[in-house]
């Protein structure tokens, strides 16, 4: 089957509810933007060996790959309207339709639950490996950056931190996918918190989703806002490990946001109205850098890593 | 050096120019549309050992890959805006902040001459080769469509054919660089035909640009439109070689337009006053496929391949 062909059948269906990608039959599509929104655009590459092992049904992959993009759209207060999908198939998947079949499939469920349509790409073949690059496309009522947290402002973090790295774990110890196992679907499956996106966008100063780890992602925060961020360690909504391991690992994709200490109760109690779990790890202030401050307020040295760095 | 600090050293500069970037601190960038203008995204990813050698200078690579998405954006009427950037750098790289320097040279050069901007991307490690992806936005007046031909409209093509394969093969030979070679130049450096893209928005019904091969490309618009396209052989400007293979090689970055037929002298006299070569090669009809016909009007048979298919 040619390319041609193969995008056709498995690609073309996908744009099918995007009017602006004209069925991928153009050399780009037109995104459509609404009054008074703003267009957000994030990409993430997902390369074999490096974020992935190669041994995940394809179906997964593509979920990841989307999903990863969704959370960064949810961090910048915007929704989901529609993504790209670069694909480079290695020579040595010899049956690219049954890979694409399975692809498509994960990214047909997942455009049904997300609410996002393909609306171009390039599929390509590779000499060595398999990679992944989505770039996603949102609307925004305002854009959240992550610059605008102040001194003052209270820090919250979505769900449990630390999950996907015992997931990774478990993989790398036994490598047999278990989807019922919490700790693999967390790594394999994160949940974007694309429930959240319209909340961020009216409550928070600043906010990020924390997959190069908690502790990197607010030390961003803290240096583009300049203000210093203070983590309380016994407050962390930490898995089954130490806190340091949790706050360093990555893969987690939760959200941190800073939002005015005035504001604070009310944003809590609308988002454990969304029945996500919403944690108080901190608060702004005068300074740079990120403290991390035990329950007695000594103040404890910061783990050496801070967050996953490919270089 | 860290990966943070390679993207602020080298990436961040590349997005100073535009507001929507906010430095390449966001998990996400903003693309502001002006009133009246459509948004226009296209994406292509060159792989190392399929794209390209290996052994091209980043700086070069860099260029062409920002130039071919370009080419994208001049054939749906659209000129450039922003784009991202994910690099999947592999392990064999040492130097990766040589190769980033370089890299980012190209990208500064061409930024400048084509008025682009960085906003946003992704740069991780990948286990074996190079792959470049660039997704580019531009700004349109009006859409140009491949769906758009009608019968009677008059087919036209820009610059050269065949020249950008005849340089691939000067390579494959003997793999030595030499820009000032015009058929290696068009291959290694093609020139984006983004002068015309105001004067493609304006006139033109259809248009594609070529670089998957002329011949499938008018098939592509032929299909879209829902019109036969006749190509004279007689009046295609190839380089030196058969034109079966000038039509059907790919890697040219020339564009190919339908015009309705009362519009084509203007058309055509607006193209020359922009120095670029501009060659009749053909007409829509009623039917669909592609007719090949020589000057004593006998139908030709087409050549086997049409176009390049990765699988």
């Amino acid at each position: 089957m040619s390319e041609h062909s193969l995008i056709n059948k498995y690609l073309a269906p996908l744009a099918a509810g995007f009017s602006g990608a004209a069925g991928l039959l153009n050399d780009g599509a037109v995104l459509g933007v609404v009054d008074g929104k703003q267009l957000v655009v994030t990409t993430d590459t997902l390369n074999e060996g490096i974020h992935f092992f190669g041994f995940e049904p394809p179906e997964l992959l593509a979920k990841k790959a989307l999903r990863v993009n969704i959370s960064d759209l949810a961090a910048m207060g915007a929704t989901p309207l529609a993504y790209t999908l670069n694909l480079s198939i290695p020579r040595k998947i010899s049956d690219v339709e049954g890979f694409l079949a399975s692809f498509c499939k994960g990214l047909a469920a997942d455009q049904a639950q997300y609410g996002i349509a393909l609306c171009g790409g390039d599929t390509t073949m590779s000499e060595h490996s398999l990679t992944i690059t989505i770039t996603a496309f949102g609307l925004a009522p305002r854009i959240v950056a992550r610059s605008g947290a102040q001194a003052g402002d209270v820090v919250f973090v979505t769900g449990t931190l630390g999950r996907a790295v015992l997931g990774l774990q478990t993989l790398k110890e036994n490598p047999v996918i278990d989807l019922n196992n919490p700790l693999q679907r967390a790594y394999l499956l994160p949940e974007p918190r694309v429930d959240l996106s319209a909340l961020i966008a009216a409550y928070a100063t600043a906010a990020a989703d924390i997959s190069d780890g908690l502790l990197a992602d607010v030390g961003h925060i803290a240096a583009a806002s300049g203000v210093q961020i203070v983590l309380e360690t016994a407050r962390l909504p930490v898995a089954e490990m130490p806190w340091e391991q949790a706050i360093t690992g990555g893969d987690d994709y939760e959200l941190v946001c800073t939002i005015p200490a005035y504001r604070a109760a009310e944003f809590l109690q609308k988002v454990e109205s969304l029945y996500v779990r919403l944690t108080n790890v901190g608060y702004c202030g005068k300074g740079a850098g990120v403290s991390l401050r035990d329950d007695a307020g000594n103040i404890l040295p910061s783990p050496v890593t801070t967050g996953y760095s490919h270089f």
